[in-house]
């Protein structure tokens, strides 16, 4: 644990430089907060106008208190920043909060007067919060660093978000339902503390048992991983992303960069880390109330209680619809039911105990479903009905609540008729929410992070990836073609000879191709590896073939190949007539009858850096959109997890009487895909469409690598 | 206007059988909510053991109150009910509401009870609402016919629920939320008015401005369907539908029927009836707010504006995944911008108007912005800041919002510190959510329900369907056909060579086919339709060729055919020694290379009847599970739509340098397809799989007729 960090969270004495008594400015919020929330440690106003702040001594200058400072929170202008972090620097003070906007945000001053600060805390290896930030509060100890003037209560879900407008929402929306915090933090502009230091910080802070993230940008990709998986080995991560559509319509010359947008590379990339992505601010909330109130549950088996029919079947279409189950109830449970409940009960699971039930008969239905060992998690749904008790029934929860360790959620439906009942949930610790499709988001948020944690043990269980080692020289021969191709500036692609040659250094199966220069070469290349065959120009101005006009398939004898040949280089010229031409590729034409057609892809992310992209190919394409996307590096454990997140996935097992696919070999063959990636990080973008796998024959028909 | 309905709703004079004076009841809930809550008509309480009752004289039996009475409302145990109908019908009172339950619900002695009522119903021309329901409630006249003991505001939406227990809870959630309704009504069992009857009713009502419907079951789909359409030309209707994956694992002898579930013809079933299909109950309260607050956006090009960054992103981020669009803002709206805001301000859409931003600012750019010419509908995002105020914010809000009729969403993010704002705003009939997106999903149904009554009006207006005339000689050839098969009870379905002349008879164009009893016999019709040839089993025990080894593809010549002959009585016989073998059909192999394969199909739904299936077909059936469909009949314009709405038609438009189909041929085939199933209720299923297109050709290679 970095103590710099911890004394920001967990300070004995805080400096709060621009402190002030005029209401409304930050440098009076902060100090008023740090002053009346309940922290026990000493707070020195630094001012150097005034003796007294709010009743408490004032200082000058930070060197003139003359006590130890664990933490100085900055809320002054820009422009005194720099000096104010050198005095801390001096002074030993290496843990600081920079509430202050005015700096990268706004433009080019700013940013060279962050760069300054930057460069002073490196000088006195300080440990930084913001700027541009709303501060930080930990309620365990009444710490409230920050200009929100709110406390929530001490609990055991960790926040952390790099929008200040969404940290007072969800703070005001947490006090009023009763959700605690271990710690809650505004980030800011992150110029050093981002998110993966404070994800390992609260690692090592056992009061945090989860975190929820809302993410806007990422500065240390790696990091944010490693620093995330570690934390969810053990306990959950839930994150917003914004900014999803942000990309709009750019060009990509590959299809694996049509197909594969950036924030399908952050789903990869959440997902390697264990994290699971929610998508709008409601599940959020929603999550985080589950979350700061109970358990994780174990498993996805749901048991529904209800005293009306139409919103058990609501809950029920909510939970199958999110890939949760509900639960069989046992002989012993339906025996016990039947004794406590009217004959007219439902007799199976959801329990509808009826609209005359009273508390005591929900007490007494919960209490025997909540031991039922096929429910993993209760979900009760209370309507407003002539006989029904909303504070009874809550108090009977939250009794049996008591009892035992099993996860409940609820929904009291309605407003004023259950809004008592709805606080007295809420004050037990049982999360509550106003329609139960809600309840049952926040149960299979829940879930689904440990149907994630348990795949990525399995993966990270098979350890080093196997991929085939190509001798150095090898690499340095290609390494040096790639820079001989950039240097002349000519095309920024190998050309198909280059490219499958490199291909079948990594056991990535291609047809063997020759290049003709001539008319009769063609036809006596053609006769060598015999027919049908395949013509493909060959020109640094041309990577698009096809629209070029530069393909021809089936072709069966000299004759068609000589013609080919010509109306090839024909097209070419018409296609552009700058277009300087090497000659005319000669293959066999594959046909694997039967075989599926396969994406194999390479996207480079400015942010997650190589991801390799999987999927359906050939015409399906764009058509289907069926692909999967995984950073880098994987081993053959995540291989299959790619390849069984497809639609294709379904073929390749066989289907329908076809035959599929050797997945081992194809296995290897994605594995040996991201060994190439990884070797050439020269290499820009990579489309193998299709790959064409049937049995244990594998063949890589096309394929593109941008340099 | 059924006028007996409408007294239901706005009776003069109301008898309530059941009255009582014990609170416990039902009957107390009612009489009570009927003296109390406004209305202003003549209410008789109906109790032979009380003189008085809450103060009101009470009368033993109905014809002992000497009155006109408009409504019965019946809240005495079920075996008392047939009595008190037939009385009501003697007397003349044409219009009840049954409130008690124990009828159909209970099993069979309920059911015999509700069956003699429906009867005394018929005799006496009576319309009843229930039995087993809650009432209803107009609050226009302050009219509370139900047990439910709250009042919601006149308003312009139409409320009816099968559920109960959700009338209860959206009732106190209503009222919580300034929500107004029109007419509010549980409606039970059905047994007389439903759904369609009361869409009708609400049709003719001009307060009605739109209607939100809970719905488990439809009685009368036909009157659903028109009724619903009736209403949603001029006004638009939203309804859940819940006990979305009831039909679990059924097996299904077609493709279609395993595509397709009674859920997605429920889909078809709405979309044809012009209403927006909403998946949570939090999605039919959102969008009931908005409705009773606002006008329908005529586009959708939203304006968000926002005192914060991040929100506004999320709010964007919504918008477009919801198909909606952010406004491209006029020169004029940005200059005015840029003057009235500070000069940081984002300079687009969203128009942040930055944190320190007070009620004043807001109001500028609100002003501004609405005026804004590109514009279908305001989104306001308000984070609790320093400096802002939350109330004085929603007043500003609400001026403006007098002076136009554009529509306004907002969201005041936050709880208590928001919370008077929030109030502020469904005061003055802005409706206000939440969070960002939950305003957006109400802005999006409402903009999606705009745009379907755009194409139903489109298609409605290219008018009959213009399918194949096929003679009543032919047809009654195959209904012959048909029924001598069902009485023959070898099979349940049309042979090959049937099946294709069916076809052709509708002209979806089919490959000729001959049968053949022996081998030389096959090899000499092969030799007149010449080669390659596909022999394919013909026996009344076997459906699915290919599982027995039935089929065989590619036959270049005599000897091949005649030892595919062979070998597939031989497979046949083993697949089931019992099958009686007719022969072995002879047709033409046809190979449309890049042709696109196609399935269309029948799938017969238990209440909506049968509906058109089409969609990606070959291999891809299941893989893909691209399917579009759509009730019956169906003109050119509803073909079209089926067509755009699956991924194939990105194939069928041709697609990347690939040939496209003829895509009014494909319309013409659909819809002589839907005239063949009207022709012939006695077809069960049909699959046509793959048809086969390319250009001006197409061919049904596979088909498949169930009787």
């Amino acid at each position: 644990m970095d103590s710099r960090i911890d004394k920001i969270f967990n300070p004995s004495s805080i400096a709060i430089i621009g402190a002030s008594e005029r209401q409304e400015t930050v440098g009076y919020a902060v100090l008023n907060n740090l002053l009346t929330m309940g922290f026990e440690g000493e707070v020195y106003p630094i001012n150097p106008k005034r003796d007294t702040i709010l009743g408490h001594k004032a200082f000058p200058t930070l060197s003139s208190v003359n006590q130890k400072i664990d933490l100085a929170v900055i809320a002054t202008p820009a422009q005194t920043v720099p000096d104010l972090i050198r005095e801390c620097g001096k002074l030993g003070i290496q843990s600081a909060i920079i509430i202050t906007s005015g700096f990268a945000e706004i433009g080019e001053d700013g940013a060279k007067l962050q760069a300054e600060i930057e460069q002073l805390r490196i000088e006195y290896k300080m440990r930084i919060i913001g700027p541009n930030c709303l501060g930080v509060i930990n309620p365990w100890i009444g710490l409230n660093a920050s200009f929100a003037g709110k406390m929530p209560s001490p609990g055991k879900v960790g926040f952390i978000s790099q929008s200040g407008a969404l940290c007072t929402s969800i703070l005001d929306w947490a006090i009023s339902n009763n959700v605690g915090f271990s710690n809650f933090v505004s980030i800011g502009s992150m110029m050093d503390i981002e998110f993966a230091d404070l994800i390992d910080y609260f690692n090592d802070d056992e009061k945090t048992e989860s975190i929820i993230l809302y993410v806007e940008s990422i500065k240390k990709p790696e990091e944010f991983i490693k620093a995330a998986r570690r934390f969810t080995s053990r306990r959950p991560i839930f994150a917003i992303k914004s900014g999803r559509f942000e990309e709009g319509s750019k060009a990509a010359a590959s299809h694996t960069g049509a197909l594969a947008g950036s924030d399908d590379v952050y789903d990869a990339a959440l997902e390697k880390a264990g994290i699971i992505r929610v998508k709008r601010v409601k599940d959020l909330i929603n999550v985080a109330q589950s979350l700061s109130m109970q358990d994780i549950p174990q498993g996805n088996r749901l048991c529904i209680l209800t005293n009306a029919g139409g919103p058990g079947v609501i809950a029920t279409d909510a939970v199958i619809e999110r890939g949760g189950r509900l639960a069989t109830l046992t002989d012993k449970t339906m025996e016990s039911l039947n004794q406590a409940l009217p004959s007219f009960w439902s007799h199976g699971n959801p329990v509808d105990v009826l609209g005359d039930a009273r508390a005591e008969r929900y007490e007494k239905a919960i209490d025997i479903c909540i031991q039922d060992e096929n429910t993993d998690a209760l979900m009760i749904i209370f309507t407003p009905q002539a006989m029904s008790e909303p504070v009874q029934t809550s108090r009977a929860v939250s009794r049996i609540a008591k009892r035992y360790k099993k996860p409940i959620f609820t929904s009291w439906m309605g407003a004023e008729y259950v809004e008592e009942g709805v606080k007295m949930l809420l004050k037990y610790g049982i999360p509550s929410y106003q329609t139960p499709e809600q309840a049952i988001d926040a149960f299979s948020f829940m879930y689904k992070y440990l149907q994630l944690n348990d795949n990525l043990k399995k993966g990270e269980a098979e350890g080093e990836v196997t991929a085939i080692k190509v001798s150095a020289e090898t690499i340095k021969t290609y390494k040096d073609l790639i820079e001989s191709i950039k240097k002349e500036g000519k095309r920024d692609f190998l050309n198909e000879v280059e490219t499958k040659s490199l291909m079948e250094e990594y056991k990535i199966p291609t047809t063997k191709t020759k290049l003709a220069t001539t008319e009769a070469e063609a036809a006596q290349i053609a006769e060598s590896i015999g027919y049908p065959v395949v013509l493909k120009i060959q020109s640094p101005q041309i990577l698009h073939k096809t629209d070029a006009g530069g393909v021809m398939l089936s072709l069966k004898n000299a004759e068609q190949v000589q013609e080919a040949f010509r109306k090839i280089v024909q097209n070419a010229k018409e296609y552009n007539s700058e277009a300087s031409i090497e000659g005319v590729t000669v293959q066999k034409m594959v046909r694997l009858s039967g075989g599926v057609e396969l994406l194999i892809g390479l996207k480079k992310d400015p942010v997650w850096g190589p991801a390799i992209v999987f999927g359906s190919g050939g015409v399906n394409v764009e058509l289907l959109q069926d692909t999967a996307i995984s950073l880098l590096p994987i081993n053959k454990f995540f291989a299959s997890h790619l390849i069984e997140k497809t639609k294709v996935f379904k073929l390749l097992q066989g289907y329908r009487g076809q035959e599929g696919a050797n997945l081992d070999y194809l296995r290897d063959i994605l594995v040996n895909f991201a060994q190439l990636v990884i070797d050439f990080p020269e290499i820009a973008e990579i489309d193998i469409n299709p790959l064409l796998i049937k049995g244990n024959e594998a063949i890589a028909l096309d394929a593109r690598i941008i340099v």
